[in-house]
C-alpha cells in the first residue's frame, strides 16, 4: 500500500531537470548538502529527525502513470523528461548524521552525491521530512530535559497535519519522550501508546460515577481517570470511592497546575490513595514543565507546543548545491556569494570534538580536492558524526522502521550526554557550541 | 491507492468506545462539535479549511486487516470491539461551515450526529485536518489581504510536513494565493503550479550566462530568472542581455527587499526591460508584503510562513460533546464546567448578521430541545452559516475534489467581502465581530 512520493516536490526541480537534460548538464555529478545556517528558534543544539522516514520516502519517490500524466497534461516538462523520470530510481550515495544525533549550524545533516538530475529532484522531499521532524525532536528535547526522569506523552496529533501528527509522535519519541497517544506512530513506527479518556467520556454518562466505574471495568483500576470535567475536588473523591486506593491515576486538564497539582496530590493522600499518579496535560510546554519541577505531578501529557516545535514550526534546514563535475570530470567546490545567505561550498566531513567526554566544539573539515576527506583516524580526540545512509541507491537496512527508531532513540540519549551543561538550559541563546570550519 | 485513516486517531478514543461498547453507552446517540473558544494569535477572523480533505479521510476511515491487527495484538481493545470496528462505516451527519468561509469564537465549524461510538472516534481526525489547515488558510487570507491585487505563489512545501505541505498549498489557494510549488497540489486538488529556478541551477553551471540561456532555450523568454546567486546588478544585467527585454520575470530571494526592488527595478527599466516583472521571494510574512506595497513588486513567492500559519501553526479547534440522548432517548445538552474551558452545550444554528452587505455578528441560536432548529426563514436579516456535509454517512459530493477546492475559494471570495473593514488589518486584535449566543 505504498504511495509515490514523487509529486511532493517544487516545479521548479522539474523544470530545471528539463532543462538539464536539454543542455547536457543533469548528467554532471554533483554533491548536494542539507543544513541549517542557524538554530531556528534560538535553540543551544538541534536534534536530527526523519532520517529514517525520509530513507523509506526515497525509496518510494518513483513516478507513476497518474504522476506521469499530470506531468504530460500540464506541459510540466517535455516527453524526453517524462521518458526520464518514468524510469527514475536514486542510485546514488548520501551519507550524514545519524537519527537522534545533535547538530549545530553548518551540520552537514545530510550529503547527497550522484547526477544533478537524480539529486536535485529529491530537494523539497528531503526538506519537507527534515524540516518538520527535527523541529519537533529539538522542541522534545528542551522538554525532556525540562522534565527530567518524569514521563512524557505525545498527545498533539489534533494539533498537527494528520501525517504530521504521525511523524511528530515518532519525532518527539526518538528525542526522549515516554508514548504517544497516536496508534498509527504505534503501527507504523513502534512508539508505545497510551491514553486517558476525554471529557465527552463523562458528560456520556449520566454521573460522574458511572463514567469512572464503565472505565474502571474495562480497563482495570490502573487506569487513569479525568477528573476536571465538574468540580475537581469532588472528582478526585469520586474516583478514589469507585477504585479504591488502587486508582492508577488521574488526569489533569485546566486550571492553574501548581496549586491544583498540590491540592489534588493532599486530597489523594487523605484518602489513603498515596500511590495514585498525578499526570497534567493543560497546554505544557517546557517552560510550564519546568515550572512544575517541584510539583507533585508524576508525568505530563504534552500537545500543540511539541507538534508544532514550540515556536519553531521548521528547523530552517537547506538543500545546497556545494560541489560539482565540470564538463572535464573535474570536481569545482559552489557556493552562493549573496551576502545574506552565503554558504560553504565543498564536500564535508564533520566531527565533535571532546575533552574528557564533554563535547568542545562542531568541527566541519572542508575539501576542495575531493580526493581526500579528512577521516576519523585524523581526529582521535573527536567522533565522526557522519554514517553511510544509502549507497548506491541502497538504504541502510539499520535505519529503517521501528527498529531504526528505536536506534535512534537510543542514540540520542547517548549523544545528549554529552553536551555541555550550557546546552540544557532553556532560554534562548547561542549555539552551545562553536562550529569550526578548517580546509582539508 | 487510499490508504487508510483510522489510526490516525487517538488511543483514548478507542479505549472508550471499548468501555461504552460494554456498558451500552456507546450506542446513545451524541451531538459533537467542532469550534474554537478563541482566533488563536490574536487573528480578526478565522477562515476554514479542510474540509473536503476531511470529508476524503472520513470515507477512508475503514479499519482492514493490518489496523485490526495492530489493535488485536496489542490488546488496546478487546475482541468486541475489534468486530465493531471491522464494520466500522460513518452512518451519522454532518453539517457546518462551507470550505473558505470566515468564522469567529464559537462558531459551530462542524456539527456531528450519530451514535457515540461511530462519532466520537473521528476526533482526531477531524481535529487534525481542520486545525492544520484552517491555521495555513487563516494567514494566507491575512496575506492575501496585503498583498492587494499582486499575485501570490505559495512556496512553503520544504517547511512543512510533506503531506501537511500538499494541504498547506490546497489551504492557501482556498484563501486567495493563486499559485503554489507543490506539485502533489496540483495533480490532486487542480492547484495551479508555478516555479521558477534554484540557486543550483546557477551553480550548476560554468557561468550564470550559461544557466540564463539554458533555462529560457527550454522554458522560453516569458521564464522568470533568479538573478541573486553572485551579483544581483550583473545578474539583471545577464539576464537582459541573453533574454532581451521581452524577459518574463526576475526573482529576488535575498537582500533589504525595498532596497533592492527598487534597484533591480529601475535598472530593468535602463536596460528596456520594462515589462519584465519582479517576484519577490525572502521570508515574506504579511507584515513583510504589507512593507512591500510601495516597490515596484509585481508578485510575491511566500514560504515558511503561510505553511506554519505564521506564527499560528495550529486553529486551536477542539471536538466536544455538546448533547447526547439518555438512556430512554431524550436529549441532553451537555458541557464541561471546569472555569476556563467551559462550552456552550446544545445543538447550535449559526447565523452572520448583516447591515446593508456588512457583518455585524456572529449568532448562534442554541437549542436544548431539538425538536426545533432555528431556521434561515426566521433570521431574513442574516446568512445561515451552515450546509449538509454528511448525510446519513453520504458526503456532498460539490465539496469534494478539485471542484470543491475552486468553490470554497469562490466562496471565501464572496465572504471576505462581507467583513468590515476592521477585521482587515493586520495587528493582533480582538475578534472582527462579536459572537452573540441567544436560546432558541
Amino acid at each position: 500500500m505504498t504511495r509515490s512520493t514523487a509529486l511532493l516536490t517544487d516545479r521548479y526541480e522539474l523544470t530545471m531537470l528539463d532543462a538539464g537534460l536539454r543542455d547536457g548538464t543533469a548528467h554532471r555529478r554533483c554533491v548536494f548538502e542539507v543544513f541549517g545556517r542557524r538554530l531556528s528558534g534560538g535553540r543551544r543544539f538541534g536534534v536530527v529527525a526523519g532520517t529514517g522516514r525520509l530513507l523509506d520516502a526515497i525509496r518510494d519517490f518513483r513516478f507513476g502513470d497518474d504522476e506521469l500524466k499530470y506531468l504530460r497534461d500540464n506541459r510540466i516538462v517535455d516527453a524526453t523528461t517524462v521518458e526520464f523520470l518514468a524510469g527514475y530510481r536514486f542510485t546514488g550515495s548520501i551519507s550524514g548524521y545519524r537519527e537522534g544525533e545533535t547538530y549545530f549550524p553548518g551540520s552537514p545533516l545530510l550529503t547527497i552525491e550522484g547526477t544533478f538530475a537524480e539529486a536535485v529532484i529529491l530537494e523539497t522531499l528531503a526538506l519537507s521530512v527534515l524540516n518538520f521532524d527535527s523541529a519537533v525532536a529539538t522542541a522534545a528535547a528542551r522538554m525532556s530535559i525540562a522534565a527530567g526522569e518524569r514521563p512524557l506523552a505525545e498527545m498533539g496529533s489534533r494539533r498537527a497535519g494528520e501525517e504530521s501528527a504521525v511523524a511528530a509522535a515518532r519525532a518527539a519519541y526518538i528525542a526522549g519522550f515516554s508514548a504517544t497517544s497516536n496508534l498509527e506512530a504505534g503501527r507504523r513506527w513502534g512508539v508505545p501508546t497510551m491514553g486517558t479518556a476525554a471529557h465527552a467520556w463523562t458528560l456520556l454518562h449520566d454521573t460522574e460515577e458511572d463514567a469512572f466505574r464503565s472505565q474502571i471495568a474495562a480497563l482495570g483500576t490502573d487506569t487513569t481517570l479525568l477528573i476536571d470535567t465538574y468540580d475537581i475536588a469532588e472528582g478526585v473523591r469520586t474516583a478514589v470511592r469507585v477504585a479504591g486506593s488502587e486508582l492508577g491515576g488521574v488526569r489533569i486538564d485546566s486550571g492553574d497546575l501548581p496549586i491544583v497539582a498540590a491540592e489534588v496530590r493532599a486530597l489523594l493522600d487523605e484518602l489513603g490513595a498515596n500511590g495514585t499518579r498525578i499526570t497534567v496535560t493543560s497546554d505544557l510546554d517546557e517552560y510550564a514543565i519546568a515550572a512544575l519541577a517541584a510539583s507533585p505531578v508524576d508525568s505530563y501529557g504534552v500537545g500543540t507546543s511539541v507538534v508544532t516545535g514550540s515556536g519553531t514550526p521548521t528547523a530552517g534546514l537547506v538543500f545546497k548545491l556545494v560541489a560539482r563535475a565540470d564538463a572535464d570530470g573535474s570536481w569545482v567546490p559552489v557556493a552562493k556569494a549573496s551576502a545574506q545567505k552565503a554558504s560553504h561550498g565543498g564536500r564535508k566531513a564533520a566531527f565533535r570534538t571532546l575533552d574528557a567526554g564533554t563535547a568542545t566544539s562542531e568541527l566541519i573539515v572542508v575539501s576542495d580536492g575531493f580526493e581526500h576527506l579528512s577521516t576519523a583516524a585524523e581526529h582521535p580526540d573527536a567522533r565522526a558524526l557522519q554514517v553511510p545512509l544509502v549507497v548506491d541507491g541502497e538504504p541502510d537496512a539499520t535505519a529503517l522502521g521501528a527498529a531504526g527508531v528505536a536506534a535512534a532513540r537510543a542514540h540520542h540519549a547517548r549523544v545528549r550526554e554529552e553536551l555541555p551543561v550550557r546546552a540544557l538550559a532553556l532560554s534562548r541563546s547561542d549555539p552551545a557550541l562553536p562550529t569550526e570550519y578548517v580546509e582539508a
